[in-house]
């Protein structure tokens, strides 16, 4: 592997590789010094020109962790506006010898159009509605380790697929690494024609919930889009929100997954998000231990 | 200790292990090589809610002194808006296993809030009018530096007391460290029934300066405050700020504090700023060692 | 060297030796571990108090690379307001036990302001439109690196050389090493009295190019320009630009240098700043070299 551009390209191998490769991460991140030399001396360019903080700090602390140097890059102080621009930057950096670049940016194909632009490994950290490669791979190791593997695992990927990087990248690594993916929604979020991603879209939350072993429960983007795609908050919440109660609709040993952050009583409960059987907690541990599988297999590997 | 959210909670033997500790830091912030191991793969947050440079500067450089990791997060550029998302944020920081939060926001009892939900420890890097802790102990250090020991010193604080955190941090622990404390100031600008913290108002600032040890000068909010709680700059330099010749009613070997930034020629004049016996400048450089100190014996200490 | 505030003040042999360092930093960079220990328990602040991405990041990875402790500070999310405050802003750097002060400001002089207040070095990394002494001595590395050596060389520069730090600095530099140093630009870009920095003045810039070894293009401040100095940026793109045919008026082994950020199509045609003999992207390189080494000489010399 090259790039990590997102989760639609590489093979079920190389998905596995990583996932793998997060599990020796996350026994680092549980020492008492939770720190390896591994990548002393590359040099981690985080270029996030979308806010960000929860996902920043997760690749800032992954490279550390690894003992790289980690070089923060935002859009506000910085002289990017234009696309042309934004590769100039991006060849500038990696002419400063650095090992990897993580890009952040609310257009889709902006870490694809750098990595057409330079000679080394660009990871995806969300572009636009596109995907966000580590936030499924890190979902999927959450699965793994609650299961034990994801093949034939019933996952509900509910909410607002259509809009959603995270959805996207879930589906093509869910369905690669064996699941059997439902989604579920209100129709102006669910996308035109989506069974041909090999999933099965569902009419109701209890429907898709229905003997699922995994409710991954989707962000609304509730300044954006209230009036425009649904009615009211109050009206999103009671048909698709996921109570405790509708929860009972999957298996005994069903997990609750939520990429973050959270609009606690619309999409999820707070009952629901802060107790068991949800591992939301867990996808933000595991979160960091993916990244530093990514950055080290990326950067590391060939030494 | 578990967390340092203020100076009201910790016992005197508390305090003042932070202060003998912080002895050990300057030695290290002295050496040729400053820079040590012990929190080698420990993470530290350093949440600033609300601008500043020179707090959050020093946490960061006391955090890289220990060899710690120093991950700064701040208001522009996150998700960050409401109290509720704040608590899931540090949630989610904590679950990425990071070893202290240290936060700064504009509202009193923020760092409290967050210490409940949170399983790692929790500094108070100011909040609000309530408590800034750090700084009353890097005061308490500079005092005890000055004059080998706080029991018995009369120490003058002069200035907005009813707004300023870093009084009431200051009376907390300098009563505690057996300091006898006067406060003076506009009326506008002293909080109602003083006296119950065991301070001594006064009336003037020539009656709180008389055979004082320490001269601790407070910053006034100028663009906030006047007209609302004081005439004018001119009124309020004339009648409550520090001149040399004013410097001389206090003890000969008195010195003068001030928590920074300087309003030159407000509370303070430069010639007493900038010379013998400010220590204004020894505060600055035992304030990373304070820190470090905090950060050591709420991270460190258990291994 | 105690500072770097211009490239006017040191000698020639001064420069000679940051080049010579330079060389060696660059052999660092380029290992497979990119990191030394040389400065160790160093503590570097980086104060850019206008927006930069690119000479932040040079400076960041530089200390990083020589193992300081790299501390960036920038105005927003600061206190700092105005050349007051900045000097006690500074002074308080340097009392937490900083080791050298990087300094980008909007406004000339507030680098030498700082370093008269203050007892450790201080590198100025661009001020208003006085100079930017780094960014000349990495041009003049990268034309030893092309050329063997500097003495004697004939370096055109080209544009707005009456509002360009990096001109300025650039001519004070080359014309010290020896290079023969031409200008060329629409006449309300080029300094009155200019020859008496001992440059040649030119009236067209293919006079200027005529056996140039080195074709320095500076970049257009299009947004604040436009209009002003000059009618229109295609006009000032088919008088001033640089195209390929243009080129060839230059030796046959010339080189092209820019500072970047790029306009294409304006100053100079994508085609030139993309291929040989493009030395843009080798400037970059060089750039984190040059900082390695001047970081090195004012901080880590004298152990």
């Amino acid at each position: 592997m090259k790039q990590l551009l997102d989760t639609e390209t590489p093979s079920r191998e190389e998905l596995e590789r990583i996932l793998d490769t997060t599990e020796a991460m996350l026994e680092i991140s549980q020492r008492d010094i939770k720190k390896v030399p591994t990548l002393r001396g590359r040099t981690v360019i985080n270029m996030f020109l979308e806010p960000s903080t929860r996902t920043r700090v997760s690749f800032e602390i992954a490279a550390k962790r690894l003992s790289a140097d980690a070089i923060n890059v935002t859009a506000s102080g910085s002289s990017l506006s234009k696309a042309e621009t934004l590769s100039d930057m991006a060849r500038n950096l990696s002419a400063m010898q650095a090992d990897v670049l993580v890009v952040r940016d609310r257009n889709a194909g902006v870490p694809a159009m750098l990595a057409r632009h330079l000679s080394i490994p660009v990871i995806n950290a969300g572009d636009g509605n596109h995907e966000h490669p580590t936030q499924a791979l890190l979902d999927a190791f959450t699965i793994r380790q609650a299961f034990g593997n994801i093949e034939g695992r019933v996952v509900s990927i509910i909410g607002d697929v259509a809009h959603s990087r995270v959805a996207r990248s879930n589906i093509h690594a869910l369905t690669k690494l064996g699941a059997e993916v439902r989604i579920a929604g209100p129709p102006t979020m669910i996308p035109v024609g989506v069974e041909q991603f090999g999933v099965k879209p569902c009419t109701s939350i209890d429907e898709a919930l229905d003997g699922a072993h995994v409710v991954m429960m989707l962000r609304i983007q509730m300044e954006r889009l209230e009036g425009a795609l649904f009615p009211s908050v109050r009206e999103y919440a009671s048909t698709w929100g996921l109570s405790r109660e509708r929860l009972r609709l999957a298996r005994p040993d069903a997990v609750v997954l939520h990429p973050g952050p959270v609009n606690r009583g619309v999409e999820i409960q707070s009952e629901v998000a802060d107790a068991e059987p949800s591992r939301i907690l867990d996808q933000v541990t595991n979160g960091v231990a993916t990244r530093m599988a990514v950055l080290y297999l990326l950067t590391g590997d060939s030494q």
